[in-house]
C-alpha cells in the first residue's frame, strides 16, 4: 500500500469515523466497561477473492491500538463460504463499535478483487495484462486500483495529470492526432507518455506513425482490432477498451493487443457477504 | 442538504479531485485554450429516478465557477431511457475535465433513489416508513441518507451516536433489557431516545415495559411481528428489520409496524446509467 | 470525557498555547536548565467542588509528557480552604510555563461545579433533575457542560441540532404549536425529540396533545406549574425555566415538573480561587 | 482588531458554531423559510461599556452574510438601561439561531470593558496606566486584552514569549538578579526588554543597577513602592501589581509608578446584560 | 503556473507572511492610515531575465487585493540596468509591508532564468534540450523549476515519484541492468518511463538492449559521450549528466545527445539584484 | 531550536517530502527490500562551518524513524575537505531517498553559517555585535537566522512584528522623527521596543532625544558613524547598516557602534560542498 492510497484512506476512516461515531457510541459506551476484551471472527458468507484485511484492521485499531489482528489468509486469498477470514481479539467496545465501518470496506474491495480475478483467468496464457479505469467510487480511486491489483489485473493511468490521453475532442481542436502530439510533447516533462484514442485504423496508422507511446482501440469489432495490431506492428503498445464482457475477453486477447481495460472491475460493485462473529 | 452532507461531500471532492486531477488534466489543459466554452448533456441511458444533480454541478464547478447549469428536472424526478437529465454551458476544459467524476457520483446517487422508490412504492397505502440502514459505504453515508430521501423513504439513526440502540450483546452485558435500560439513562441528555433490538415476543414484552422508545424485530417471521405489534399496543414506536425483500415487504407493512428498515437500499449499488455529450 | 468535549479542549488547549506561549517562554526556557525538575502543589484558597483536574494534567502534559500527576481528590471532590488539590512533579521548566494557563481553567470549572452543586443541594430528596442551559462562553460548551455534571446536575441538550425546540416565534410563523409539530415530524430522522416552549396553561393544553415529548413552562409562576403539571399528567416530560434562584428553586421542584434548567449555572461564572506552590 | 486577535476569533467562533449549531438549526431551519426577512435589536438590560459590537456582527454574519449591521454606539460606548445596542435585519433563521453565541460574546466583553473603566476612571488625572495581566480565560488571550482597551487601559505583554519577566523562582536558580540579566541578555534578539518582579526595596535597588527596562513591585505597601519609585528614579519603568483594588488603586497611582497592573479585570467575569428583541 | 507550483507557491507565501508579519507590521499599521495610496516601481540594478512577477503580485495582494498590477515585460523578459520592471499602485501600507517578501522572491527567481539562460544560449542551433536537477532549494522544487522554464530549459523528471531512474546502488542490488528492469516492470503503472544511469560503453549497451526508455551518461568524457550516443542509435533518449559547465555544454551538445542536465541552474543561486522605489 | 524554527522546518519537511517522493521513491522501493540495512556517510568536499545536522537527521527520520545518526562535529563546529561530517545507519531505502533533500538542506545552511563566522572574526577584539536583516529566503527565515546564530552572530528583530522599525517613509508621514514616536507610543503594548534608520547626524540627534531605543546609522560613511556615535552617547544602542563588506567592517566596528548588520550573510548564499557515501 503505497503512500497515496494511505493518505487517501486515511481521510475515508476519518469521514468513516466522523459519520459513523462523530462522538461516542453511545450504547457500546455506556453499557459495556472500557477493559472488557473479546475475541471476534470475520466470516465469508460466499467464495471468492479476500481484498482489505489492512484496511479492516486500521478500522478497529482506531478504537484499540492494542487490537490483535490475525490473519491465515493474505489479501489475494481465496476463501470458500464458511472459511474464517481473520480473528481478532481486544476491546469488547472497539469490536462492536468498528464492526460495521469494517465490513462496509472490506465487503466492497473483495467484490472488487472477485470479480477481476474472473477476468484474469478468462486471459490466462495470453501475454494480455487486464487494465481498470478511471470507472471508480470518488474518493475511493486508490483503494479501488488496489483491489484490482490484488485481484491480479494491472493498472491504467491513475488519472487525468500522469499520462497524456489524447481522445475524440482533443483530436478535433488539435486538427488531428500529429498535430496534437506535436503541439504536446515540447510542453510536458520528459517522463510523460502519450496514449491516442483511436476508433478507425486510420487512425490507428496516423497515431503509430506520429509517435504515441500507446494506441487505444476504443469499442472496435475484435477482426478490427486483429488488423491494427498488425498495423501498430510493436511499434507502440496496444490496448482494447470498450464492452469488455467476460465472455468476449477471451477473443480479445487473442488479437495479440498488450492491454484490455474493463470498466465494470469497479463499476457497480457487488459487495462480497462478509460477517463479524464475537466468541 | 445539510452541513454534514456539505462536509462530507466537501471532503470527497477534495479527494476526487486530488486523485483524479492531482496538478493538472495533462491532456486538455495543454491542447485545448481556457477560453473555449461548449455545453454538454447528460443523458439517461435507462430508466430511474435521478439523484445528486447538485452533487454533479459542484464537480463542474471545481473547475469553472460560472458554469451555466440547467435541469429539467429535479433530484426526485423520474425520467426514461434516452431523456435528457442536464444542460450545461461552460469552459470546455471543465466539461472534459469533470465527466468523469460527475457521472461516478450521479451514477451512483441515482441507482439509490431508484430502488429506493421502488420499495416505498411496494408499501403505498400502508402507513409504514421505509428506513435505511448504517450498511453505507464509509464516507458516503449522508450521500447515501440523502440519496435514500430522494427515493422517498426516511432516515434512521444517522450512527452510533444520535440514539441508543441496544442489542443482543449489550443485553447480555448488563443482564437484560430491564437492566441495560436502567443503567444508561441516567448517563445520556434528556435528548437521546432508546431503541432495544428483540428477537422473541418475550424481548417485546420486556422492552416496553422498561419504557423503551422503538422497538425493533429482528429477523422475526411475518405473524410473530404481527403478535409483537399488538403487544406493543402503541406504548413504543416498532420497526421491522432483517431480510426484507421487495417480494416480503407488502406482507411485512401490513402487520402494523411503524418502520421497516432495508439493508439493501446502499448495500451492492447498481449505477444508473448516465453518459455525457459534446454539443 | 467524550471526543467531543476532547476535541474542543484540543483546540483551547491549542489557542491558549499559541497565545501564551507562541514561540517559547523566552524567561524560563533561558533561565532554567531543561533537565531540573521539581515538585507543585496546587491549593485550595477557599471552600468548593473541584473540576478540571484531567484538563489542568493535559496543560502540564504539554509541557512534559512525563511529569508525575497525583491527585487525592477527584473531579468532584470537595475541598476545604487550604487542602492540597493535586501534586505533581517534573521539569521545573514546565512547572512554571504551565501554571498560569492550568489556573486559569481549573479555577473557572471549579467555580462552575461549586455553584451547580448548591442547586443540586437545594432540591434533595426530590425527583428533580437540575440542567444547564446554552448560555455558555462560546468555545465552552463542553467544558461548561462537563462541569455542571462534575457539579452533580444533568445535561439539557447539548445545542440547536440535537433537540427540536419550539419557541414563541417558530409557533407564530408555523401558526400554533399543533401545525409546528405537524410540519416537523416528516422532515427529521426518527431519532430526534420534540420540545416545546410554553408561557400559558394553554400552550401546555395545547402541546400535550399535539404530542411534544417535552414541554418547557417558560417563567411561569409557580403555582402555575402545578397547574400545568396536573394537565401533562405524565403524557410529556415537563421543564421549568427562567428566573430560577437558589431561594425560589425547591417551591419550583415540589410542583412535580421532571426537570429546571438554570443559566446562573455557567452565566457570569465566578472562579474558585487556587493558587500554586512549588516546593 | 489585529491578526492574531482575529486568528483566536476565527478558532472561537468556529468552536461556537460546531457546539452550538454542529450540523444543523434543526428547529429553526425546518420551520422558517430561508427567504424570510426580519430586524433585530440588542437592548442593554443594565448600564456600561459596550464592547464586542464586531464579534456579534460576525457571528450573524456565519448565518447570513448579507445581514445589514447598524449601530449608534461603537466599541467603547456608554449605554444606560434600555438603550437600543444595534439594529440588523437579515434572514429571519439567521437572527435566531445566532442569537444565543452573539450575546455570549458581547455580554463577557462588555463586562470586562465596563469594569476596566471603572479602574482607569479611578486613576484619572495622573500618569498612571492601568495594565491587564495573564489571568485571561484561556483561549480568550486576545479578546480579553482587546476589551481591556475598549475600557480604556493599556496591554502588558501578551505571553511568555513577547518579554522577559524575571520572577523569584528565576532568581533563585539564576543566583541573583545581576547574575538572572547577563546570563538573558546574550541568548535573546535584541528587541527583547526585561522585566524583574521585586518584593524589596534591596531587589529594586539591584533591578536597576543591573539595566532592567521595567521594574515590578509585587504585593508591596503603598509607602514602600513610594520608596521605590524614588531608588528607580527614572532609570527603567515601573509598575505595581498585586491585590489593587478600585478602593486602593488611587493612593497607589499617586506614588509615581507608571503601571498598575489588575488581574481583577480580565477575572471572574460579570456579564453586562443585553438581550434581542425582533422586531 | 500550475497546480502543484501553485499549492507549495501557497504554503511558502504562508510560511512567509508568518515569519515577518506574524501579528501585524507594527511599525506601518500604526503609522499610516489603511486608506492612503501609493504608487511603486521594481527596478533593475543589473542585466538579466525576470521571473517571478506573478509571484511577487501575490505577495502584494496578501496585503491589499486590489493592488493594481502593470507590466511591460513577462516573466522570460530580458531587462537592462535601470530598467523598470513593474509599476504597481494599491495602499501604501501594502507596498511597504510586501517590498521584502516580494523582492526576496523575484531576486532568486529571475538569477535562475538568467543563468538558464546563458546555457540555453550555449547550446543554440544543435538540438540538445537543457534540464534542470533535483538539487533545488527544500519546497522550492516547483517554483525553481518554473524559473528554468522562463529560462528556456526543459524540466526533468519531478521528484522521485514520476520516473524510474536507476542508479549504481540499485543496479548492484538487483544484479545487473537487465535484471532491475525486468523486476520493476512489472511492479508500475503503465504510465512509468524508466531512465538508466551508466558510466561505461557496457552499460550503454546492456540498458538499451533490456529496453531503457532514457539512457543517462554520468561524468562521462565528450568522446565517449559521442561513441554512446551511436551505441544507442535512436533506440532509445540519452542525457548526459555532471560537471556541465557553460565552457564544455557546447562540445557535450554536438555528441548528439538528446538532454543535458545541469545542477548548478538551481544551486548555489545568485540573486538578481532588483530594487522597489515609491514614487 | 525553538518552537518557531521547529515549526516553519515542519512545513519545510512537508513540502520536501511532497515536491520529490510524494507517493513513492517508485525506483528504490521496487527495487530494495525495506529490511535492507546500510551505513552512509556525509563528507565534506570543502573547508567551512557545518550547520543543519539535526535539520538533515530529520529528514532522514522522515524515512527511517530508527535510523542510527553519529556526529563527531555539532552544528557551529568547523571541518576541513574530506572530513567526515556524520556516520549513519538504517534502512538503505531511506539513505536514498533522502539524500538529496538532507544535502540541499545542509549545504545552504552550512554556506550561511561559513560566511557569517568570517564576518565575526573581522570584528574581533571590538564590542560590536553581526547582526542579520530581513533578505533571508521566504520560509527561510528561522532556519536563516539559526544558521547565523550558528555562525556566531546574533539575531535583528525577527519581522515586522516585534520591533518598531521607522524609516523614511514613515517619518515623512509622520511629520518628522518625534512625531512618529509621539504617535506610536500609546498604542503599542509596553514590551515593544522602537527603532529609528537615521541618514543624517540632525536626524541622530532627533532619534535620541525623542527617545528612541535603537538608532540605525544607515548608509553612513565611517566618519560620520563615529560622529553619530558620539552625540547617541550611550542614549540609546547603535547600528551601521548597509554596504558592509568583509573588507570595511572592521573601521565600523572601530567608530563604537553597538551592531553592525550586514545582508550578505543571507543573501545569494553559495552552498557548502558535502557528499553523501553509501559504505
Amino acid at each position: 500500500m503505497d503512500e497515496k492510497l494511505l493518505k487517501s484512506l486515511d481521510v475515508l476512516l476519518g469521514l468513516a469515523y466522523s459519520e459513523d461515531i462523530n462522538d461516542v457510541d453511545i450504547t457500546t459506551n455506556n453499557l459495556i466497561h472500557p477493559n472488557e476484551s473479546k475475541t471476534a471472527l470475520f466470516v465469508a458468507k460466499e467464495n471468492g477473492i479476500i481484498a482489505g484485511l489492512p484496511v479492516a484492521e486500521m478500522v478497529f485499531r482506531k478504537f484499540d491500538m492494542n487490537i490483535e489482528w490475525k490473519t491465515h489468509i493474505h489479501d489475494g486469498g481465496w476463501v470458500r463460504k464458511g472459511d474464517t477470514v481473520a480473528e481478532f481479539s481486544g476491546s469488547y467496545c472497539a469490536l462492536l463499535s468498528g464492526e460495521r465501518t469494517a465490513l462496509n470496506f472490506i465487503q466492497r474491495m473483495s467484490g472488487i478483487a472477485t470479480l477481476t480475478n474472473q477476468f484474469v483467468k478468462a486471459v490466462e496464457g495470453t501475454n494480455v495484462k487486464i487494465l481498470d479505469t478511471r470507472k471508480t467510487l470518488p474518493g475511493y480511486r486508490f483503494l479501488d486500483k488496489y483491489s484490482v491489483r490484488v485481484g491480479g489485473a494491472t493498472n491504467h493511468r491513475i488519472g487525468l495529470y500522469d499520462m497524456v490521453m489524447i481522445k475524440d475532442n482533443h483530436i478535433k481542436v488539435a486538427g488531428g492526432i500529429k498535430n496534437a502530439i506535436e503541439a504536446i510533447r515540447p510542453k510536458i516533462p520528459i517522463s510523460i507518455k502519450i496514449e491516442i484514442e483511436t476508433s478507425t485504423l486510420e487512425m490507428v496508422q496516423e497515431s503509430v506513425e506520429a509517435g504515441a507511446d500507446i494506441i487505444m482501440f476504443d469499442n472496435m469489432k475484435t477482426e478490427t482490432m486483429a488488423k491494427a495490431v498488425k498495423i501498430v506492428d510493436k511499434r507502440a503498445k496496444t490496448e482494447a477498451s470498450g464492452n469488455i464482457s467476460l465472455q468476449r475477453i477471451r477473443e480479445v486477447a487473442e488479437t495479440g493487443v498488450d492491454f484490455i481495460s474493463v470498466g465494470a472491475l469497479t463499476h457497480s460493485v457487488k459487495a462480497l457477504d462478509i460477517s463479524q462473529q464475537i466468541l
